[in-house]
């Protein structure tokens, strides 16, 4: 199969970044917007900060931009945009499907988490990415960690994702959600990370505009229906019994993170920027 | 080399449990001990709470007892003992040594981790154990993870090891302590955990009573010397931003646990206990 062009290449990371800008100023809408008894949102709206990050010195190994916003909805919310390349150190090149071939690579991406103040307000990940080695495929997806799960939060967020799937291929939905439920699940407490969403990795269908008008898709589900889910709880107040219950959750969070995701293991392994990967550590957490 | 008869093991398992005793009696007299300015003093003294487990319903592949004492001075202090057997499955043999040529498995310790309340007072860790496949060795070591190190602290720490290590062998000591440095290390974060101590695995000399003696002498020197560094600073105050710098220094706790730890993870991954592995995680947490 033919790998993508350069113009490919940058249309996606183009569309990774516009997407990031889009999701910050929905997230910095809702700062603006809530109004009480929340206990936090006494104080000033949050607003991102952005800071740069190189591979390598000179930047001939590309690198990201973390955004990161603590705020009076948001207590802590990192979206991270990166394009790097290289070539993979010879351990892992069998580890990355058409790495033993050639190991040069190039990989573009946004991933995201939030964790809200309120125990009340469903945390949240998204990240969707394309890799480039002597292959190429787009990867990603995005899953829902209440504290309380709300079954109308639960029936709303899957039904965004659904109607991104069911625009690609009918049997996407379940295909991505069922991999979202064997993936996110920590075997060690037998408990799933939340109330699950969409996981997909290595689509290539052969049709580059297809798959990428997907994982646009995925992007825009995200940025519709979570905002909304905030919006729905964040005038809510909480008991400090419910904070502790979420401080709790937030631990089987870390510990998800950093046992099994592959995204974060990977990363840290080989030479990652560990502040970007690690900004989606919750920011105040309890194992009691 | 002959294997260790059921009475070596037994003198072991009861040892273990010896030591068990001895160091709750001493933190629980620690507690006793505390005057104040510390904030969480005036609580009543903490006691050590005890439950067994069992790895099989019927209890023929041994289990253990974890001891959790939740005080004024040991905001969360964990000391877990256990005496397992059984075989290594498929996957774990060529991973053990000795036990590819034979499956079945005995092992029997010690582990403790200690988060104290005060960001004075550093946390601690220790372990020891016997392990027999179709080989046997001893494993273990302790090591101080303080928010905020004291040059005499450290120094009394590694002497009692020292003292420990010189009776063994004359390069013990040296030998022991960098390896705790090489394992105790965070690359990610290009950090090490703490101010180190001392680590060591597959010891056997082929003298099973000196390599005992040597294990019981780290559990001692460790009995000697972590009260009486608590004591030292117990009585301190703090600030809250001495208090942060705990939160995000047990962050650190938390991240080498889950990355790098291979009793964590090895005791995850083949269906370990988890409450009794996860122990070790810090009761308040920041990543900010």
């Amino acid at each position: 199969m033919s790998l993508p062009t350069e113009h490919q290449k940058q249309t996606a990371s183009a569309w990774f970044e516009t997407l990031r800008n889009r999701i910050c100023a929905a997230f910095e809408a809702v700062e603006s917007a809530v109004a009480g008894p929340n206990p936090a949102s006494n104080g000033e709206p949050g607003r991102f900060i952005r800071s740069a990050w190189q591979r390598s010195p000179e930047g001939e190994a590309g690198g990201g931009v973390m955004a990161v916003m603590r705020g009076r909805v948001f207590e802590k919310v990192g979206v991270n945009v990166s394009t790097v390349w290289g070539e993979f150190s010879e351990p892992f090149r069998k580890e990355i499907p058409g790495a033993e071939k050639d190991p040069r690579f190039w990989a573009s991406g946004i991933s995201l988490v939030a964790h809200p103040c309120s125990p009340k307000v469903p945390a949240a990940h998204m990240n969707t990415r394309m890799i480039v080695t002597s292959e190429w495929w787009f990867g990603g997806g995005g899953d829902l960690t209440p504290v309380f799960p709300v079954a109308a939060d639960t029936a709303d967020f899957h039904a965004a994702f659904q109607a991104a799937c069911d625009g690609y291929r009918a049997d996407a939905y379940a295909e991505y959600k069922a991999w979202c439920d064997r993936y996110f699940f920590l075997p060690h407490r037998g408990e799933p990370r939340g109330v699950g969403g969409i996981f997909y990795d290595r689509l290539n269908s052969g049709d580059w505009d297809a798959d990428f008008a997907f994982t646009r898709a995925v992007g825009e589900a995200f940025l519709d229906i979570y905002p909304r889910l905030v919006r729905r709880h964040m005038d809510a107040s909480w008991t400090p019994e419910e904070r502790q219950a979420q401080r709790i959750k937030r631990g089987r969070y870390v510990e998800f993170n950093l046992l099994h995701d592959r995204g974060t293991r990977f990363g840290l392994m080989t030479g990652g920027h560990t502040e970007a990967i690690l900004m989606s550590l919750p920011p105040d957490v309890a194992w009691p």
